[in-house]
């Protein structure tokens, strides 16, 4: 563990998203790139970071190296993107996404601030904390928390959590009639915590969505707060019909 | 420029972000830290990296360090959120928010294939593309590209584009009706362009948006992709009404 720690997310990899990034978004198949040198300069690492970097994305067949003749685009990377899920995770139980989340801890906690705020719960009750995370074909991609008062989570801290959703139990198996009132979507890094449990780097991008859901009188009933691994998930929307 | 670049983000200030997030999610008001010995061991950073981040907490009010008692939380972190803007770029417009964009680029281009991919023009065409910078109190914030058909982007470039966002002037000066068919939302870091545009280090989160907006007839309009600082910026939104 402590040797992924804080390095704080290796050069050559950062290099190397970037190189994918800019193809992506400005190159062709066919696209030369600037020479070892010319890269070296721009980002300021040595020549050893750019052909470590260089040599990832050779290996992906995102690129191929002439001799005598520069660095050329062979593939767009579309995979860096299409590969990734998306969507809520009321959705990844679905027979496309078979994804499965692990409880890492359950039970009663004093409310942070942050999430009291938003629940309201009276000031000395204590509400209810449902730690997962969720796998998608062995590899971890999302830390969800889930808040919710005592009497609930008691509830749905006894099913079974593995193949399903904290909202569709609410929804499905104790028949709650709840709606989404607010959802809240930052990007942030990854901390030490965070970087262990989702096995990457300290300071990898996550994106961080916070949402929070009513009850048809409008009263609180639950809030969660979710972390996604940037390099294996996106949000996105299907708006016009 | 270059003293900024690739260091990737010092560690001073990661350990700041993660103290400061973790006092948001964890502590409150006069809940003690741990020794700068356990922070030092935890982080993997040397004593002087924790006392340095410890410092700019105390600068912020947010602690207080006692000599022989330790270090206690004195504030909660609600500015590092609540100042920060959030809406989409047509909303920043209203007097509420006196944000400020200059055109940094504008003119016709051959599509990206990512961007080619969405708005779909005939292989050949060229798009316009409109790149901005938006800023808020003096200060950059957000980078925006708008893709579009030469016809439209040579109109909207004629206009005065400091004070009003692409998609109002497509809907109001132009009068066109376009409607949202697809958002995507996604955590990136800042690689060097984005990094010197927006004045953060390399490797800083950002969140990026791409919008997707067609006509009646169903027919592409307008590809927004926009990068926003994530410690100026987040994106919510009111669902329940």
């Amino acid at each position: 563990m402590s040797k992924r720690f804080f390095n704080p997310y290796p050069k050559y990899l950062q290099v190397r998203e970037m190189l994918v990034r800019r193809i992506e978004r400005e190159m062709s198949v066919g696209s030369q790139l600037p020479t070892e040198t010319r890269l070296s300069s721009e980002f300021g690492v040595s020549r050893e970071t750019i052909r470590e970097a260089l040599k990832g994305l050779e290996e992906d067949g995102m690129i191929t190296r002439q001799r005598g003749q520069g660095t050329f685009v062979s593939k767009l990377p579309p995979a860096l993107t299409e590969h990734r899920l998306t969507g809520m995770s009321e959705d990844f139980s679905d027979l496309k996404f078979n994804t499965e989340a692990t409880v890492l801890e359950k039970g009663p906690i004093v409310a942070p601030p942050a999430v009291e705020q938003m629940l309201r719960p009276a000031p000395t009750e204590m509400i209810y904390r449902i730690a997962r995370l969720r796998h998608y074909e062995g590899t971890p991609f999302a830390h969800h928390e889930a808040f919710m008062s005592l009497e609930l989570g008691v509830q749905i801290a006894k099913l079974d959590l593995s193949h399903t959703s904290v909202l569709r139990e609410l929804r499905g198996t104790l028949g709650l009639e709840v709606w989404e009132d607010y959802q809240r979507i930052e990007a942030q890094v990854a901390d030490t915590g965070l970087a262990e449990m989702l096995d990457i780097a300290v300071g990898a991008p996550l994106l961080y969505i916070m949402r929070h859901f009513l009850d048809e009188a409008g009263h609180s009933v639950v809030l969660f707060r979710s972390h996604y691994r940037a390099d294996r998930y996106y949000y996105s929307l299907k708006l016009a019909s």
